[in-house]
């Protein structure tokens, strides 16, 4: 086998399958192998021919030093339920529709200082002295209620059972097993354990070669109630990264209180749909600096031993934000995830400041797809092509799978395939590293979180679907695999500079109103609001998508209604005759194939006159473009993400930046195939993202064509 | 003829029909003749035996006197659309968009302290010295303006051709006719010109029993745009009610200086979806204050001629509403209004204060439906049973027709089909009179209007359609025709007194939320929302439909979430796992024959733990009930009006009263046949509102039943 046939790929293993793996290396040209969480690394592969990634868990699996230390066990900010006050008195159960094996209630600390009980209904904390708790009972009553007010109280919680093992022991069905507690390692005495052990760890295990942290400190919000059923989760939760230790310090550093109100907010846990406060900014970064500053500590032990550091997107991936500054001075080598669509992939490969980055490919090997019945194959597909048209724009450098290996030596289809990709992926990685594919145009898109969340916009939980974001995350989604430089940019930045956006053709807002990812009352600003229309007027595009630039401000839901040309009815402009319903024909909608699908769509849009409407159903306005200026605008309801409607948004894009006469460059005629170009390595490739033979027209960067059948998927590379 | 069997009814008339009106007074029993706007009355009928009523325009019809006396021709409050500033200087044309045979900018009185020109971006006022008018040129330009701000111009407008006018000559297509000018009689000189012309008018005309007033000083806000297209309508419009004469009174009375914000609002045009300001308010009351001690004079004029005054609820009808306690002080012996509907006839049948009420029923005999091909019997018979529901609950006293009597005479199936509804119509009066209906329950439906807006909840202009009204004015049409006692109350009367809640059963929140029908940050009070738990939890009932309760505060949405088991999903508990989705059997749904029709139901609506979904569509809950303390909640995203539909509110407002036992009480198991008692008179009747045969079970007030067939639109009386 050729070098460049083997490497690039990581295979787990156990210690039920030593010879299979030695199978599997050869098959796949897998040139690491790796353990997992409830899997064990066999002696005999201790020195196989092969680099060794260990998962490493730095806040559990070692109860006895949790039990030993239970005032640095993990803890998380809790809010009750709303409860209603019928009489003077009101009591709480804090723990109702909790687990109570996965948190108990910190009455260790002051409760007077790090609780607060809330008036709902009037927003002001109620007096420590109107309210007790019972550690008998577990109850807080509040004295002196106000009737029919609601109340809530917000708590600190110790984890007592590592959220992420929780979820993989009741979604295996483990039983039999210490349920593992989380310790903090940001805490004086687990701070030095935890060095220790690193230490002992790294010298106990002589034939590993990369660290693979999980992540570090602190599990992003994950809550399970009474029924072990998932309650809360945010993937980018910083709830569960809380102690007074901890906030003391940022008390500190902040120059101000703090309060649990910063976190928990109103009981929506400042998830990334609230419009961020600045106090609750000032803690993330606070929180970034000093998981970083920690995380460095660990890195720089690993690297002492000669080994290197991997990090884990995920789990207690809190405070290292990959795209943040902070993230490059902790010194890892490597970061690996699992990539669930293109925007996961690009959450990785997009990562500056390391030596490689590895996508986790799906299905992992687990019984809930690897059973009698189930068809890994396809699931496999569908996960390769998703990410492909991602790692064309971006490549990781690595693929690997992570589960339980015998599951997967049961489908010697899947085997077959997976061999494949191996193979497929190096070729692919060999033709594009170190190259920046051919963009077309830079996009932007602004929100109230910029670079923090980049790739991850409207994403609740990694890739899972919800009925109110697909309409908006398949722009995300399509944009992974598009020839466009894509820019995350925050209101905060252009404050800071409004001339950031000269060097973008092309601005995408994207989501509800009143939302961070449209911005709510940042419209409000003049600084905001004359940048974006200064921009669009001499000559920029803009794509509103759903409820864009929309806060209900001086005659306006939509603050560029006047500039997009489109407006919600609130009922506020009942009153206006609307004559503007003529659906147009448009460059946009050109290789429609069929009835545009919006996703959710949006109601009650309406388009202002001299708006050209491209798509209305039953008078609401689904689709329009408008002229301001120089520059042009698109509204679109929603674009669940499809290839169809990729195409929707890359026309979109071409049209809105002017550029329609070059639209045939480096272009598919059929939406199903994709081109990629790579001037500098004098190469390009053609993409069938499809599970179907396709027919094509295919447009060079000089503009001349030449026609092409594609097998399902298939992936043909060309010398420019 | 016997006596019962004539009266109580109204003809049109026109110099060319004499001897047809003659012979039709006999054939409907009409004891009254009437005069419309574009007809006049015969010589031959001034001795009729039919009481005459003559319509008096008090605001037109003089263009002499308009043009002598220019400055007090009627004024409008106009705001011009917003236009962006791209360099430090914006010319803005006051008269873009709109017709100038309608509209002329008043720059006579002092533009500087009547006019605004207002900075939308920033919401601030631009100083007077900032900008200047061009009467030349019409527009207003800016000097110093912030590059991408956005500007508007609030301006007066003489009111250059009756709107009504305007609109019965566009849509009849008059030629050859003077535009009629509008003048103030408001105003000083126009005030004395009015009496003695009203005088005049009087002595000339002994022969007109009712002055009927078209109706008396302030069109509802209607505007035409360059194309003579409507462009802005507004039934309840205050816009058109203002001159400096006028404000400098206001602004004496209120203690405070006028803005044109007041009314403009944003350029909104204060419509009643707004919830209104204070000083929006304070305006309102003092037009109604001053509008009646103006009409008072008319009426009080009109009797010392023996005459009777009658006021056409409609068209100049600012400042009379008729539930308000200045309307009583007018004096008037009478009031006529249209009927389009079951809200429009109990907006007139629920005065109180006059001698009788009459309703205008549909169709006028205009063009529009008197055509070849035209239906007329078709509309007639939709409107007759629409306005018979609402008729049995509270009767007017009188029915009649308007328009061209010579274009009806064309249609006798018509003229012999209103024969019947005379008859009809007057059996049905008899029986009644006198008595309050048999009520079930006490109903409120609670608004930021309360009772100023009775019976007109989610009417923009009278009872047009709109996409984002029929599904809440259903509620109200359901109502108006339903065994209920039915109060509006606003916010304010429960600030004033949380006790008038005692005396009710259900309450209702129908709308949007944020808008005046819902009430916006009035739920952020803690009176208003402690009273209104405070009634259910000790067992009142509540519905809320489509957005009841809705701001954005402290951790919700719905600020009843937790009192009605249902919250809508913004975005910011995307996190939260909704595990509440099974669809269950309730008795609200008992009666329903097939899928329940929402109307434009409601998006990302979710059941909280605990809450009884009853319909749900693709997670997204359209219906649902809860219960909190004694007290019991319904949800509905929607409810356009229909028989089915009504009989689920009527279900609704059982089941949230704890009356489900009485279901069986004058009721018909078909909803398409309702039953109404008037157990004081010892009368009951049976209607069917459809045009086909119906079989039902009719029960009675003590629960006995027996079976029944109606033909097509039957009323049958029985005795108790």
């Amino acid at each position: 086998m050729k070098k460049e046939f083997i490497g690039r790929v990581t295979i787990p293993t156990d210690v039920d399958v030593v010879p299979e793996t030695l199978e599997l290396l050869k098959r796949w040209g897998a040139d690491a192998i790796r353990d997992c969480d409830g899997t064990d690394y066999p002696e005999e592969l201790r020195n196989v021919d092969a680099r060794v990634y260990s998962t490493y868990y730095t806040t559990r699996k070692d109860n006895a030093w949790a039990n030993a230390n239970p005032d640095e066990i993990q803890q998380m900010y809790i809010m009750t339920p709303f409860y209603t006050a019928v009489k003077d008195e009101l009591s709480i159960h804090l723990m109702n529709h909790l687990h109570t094996d996965l948190l108990k209630v910190n009455d260790r600390d002051d409760i007077r200082r790090w609780w607060e009980v809330i008036d709902r209904t009037t927003g002001q904390p109620v007096p420590v002295s109107s309210w007790e708790y019972s550690s008998q009972t577990g109850d807080v009553i509040i004295h002196g209620a106000k009737e029919f007010h609601d109340y809530t109280v917000s708590f600190l919680a110790y984890i007592m059972w590592d959220p992420v093992h929780m979820y993989n022991a009741v979604t295996n069905g483990w039983t039999d097993f210490e349920k593992q507690i989380t310790f903090d390692v940001r805490q004086p005495k687990t701070h030095k354990f935890s060095m220790d052990r690193l230490r002992k760890y790294l010298e106990a295990n002589p034939h590993v070669d990369v660290i693979r942290y999980t992540t570090f400190f602190h599990q992003f919000t994950l809550i399970f109630d009474e029924l072990a059923r998932e309650k809360y989760v945010d993937w980018y939760g910083y709830s569960a990264s809380v102690s007074p230790y901890i906030l003391e310090q940022f008390e500190k550093e902040a120059g101000y209180p703090f309060r649990p109100e910063f976190i928990i907010d109103q009981g929506y846990m400042n998830n990334n749909y609230r419009i961020p406060s600045k106090e609750f900014l000032d803690f993330q970064a606070f929180q970034r600096r000093e998981v970083a500053k920690l995380a460095k500590e660990m890195v720089d032990i690993t690297h002492e031993y000669g080994k290197e550091a991997m990090m884990f997107l995920g789990d207690h991936w809190i405070g290292t934000e990959p795209f943040m500054d902070e993230f490059k001075t902790i010194g890892l080598d490597a970061v690996v995830g699992s990539v669930g669509n293109g925007c996961t992939l690009r959450l990785i490969s997009d990562i500056e400041g390391v030596d490689y980055t590895e996508g986790r490919l799906l299905p992992y090997f687990f019984p809930d797809t690897f059973h009698e019945g189930g068809d890994p194959v396809k699931e496999a597909k569908i996960n390769w092509v998703t990410a492909r048209r991602a790692i064309l724009r971006k490549p990781i450098d690595r693929i690997g799978y992570g589960g339980y290996l015998k599951l997967a030596l049961q489908f010697p289809e899947f085997i077959s395939y997976v061999e494949d990709v191996c193979s497929e992926f190096r070729t692919l990685y060999d033709n594009i590293k170190g190259t920046t594919p051919y963009c077309i145009k830079t996009v932007a898109v602004l929100n109230c979180w910029g670079k923090a969340r980049a790739w991850g916009n409207h994403m609740v939980h990694h890739a899972i679907y919800h009925k109110q974001n697909y309409s908006y995350a398949g722009i995300i989604e399509a944009l992974s695999g598009a020839p466009f430089d894509v820019k995350f940019i925050s209101f905060d930045d252009i404050r800071e500079n409004p001339e950031i956006l000269n060097d973008i053709d092309v601005i995408l807002n994207v989501g509800d109103g009143d939302t961070a990812y449209t911005g709510g009352d940042n419209w409000t600003d003049e600084t905001i609001i004359t940048a974006v229309k200064r921009f669009i007027y001499n000559g920029g595009g803009f794509i509103g998508v759903g409820e864009p630039a929309a806060h209900q401000h001086e005659g306006h839901f939509f603050q560029l209604a006047t500039v997009m040309g489109v407006e919600k009815e609130t009922g506020f402009t009942l009153n206006v005759d609307k004559y503007n319903w003529e659906q147009h024909d448009h460059f946009i909608k050109e290789d429609c194939t069929r009835d545009i699908d919006f996703g959710e769509g949006k109601k009650n849009i309406y388009a202002l006159d001299g708006t050209r409407i491209l798509v209305q159903r039953d008078k609401e306005v689904q689709m329009a473009v408008n002229e301001f200026g120089q520059g042009r605008c698109v509204y679109l309801s929603g674009l669940p993400y499809s290839f169809e409607n990729s195409r929707i948004l890359y026309r979109s894009i071409i049209w809105s930046s002017h550029d329609e006469d070059n639209l045939y460059r480096w272009f598919s005629s059929n939406f199903n195939a994709e081109v990629h170009a790579y001037v500098k390595n004098g190469k390009y490739c053609v993409v069938n993202n499809t599970y179907e033979p396709q027919h094509t027209t295919i447009y060079k960067g000089d503009g001349s064509s030449f026609e092409l059948d594609l097998d399902a998927n298939e992936i043909i590379w060309y010398e420019i």
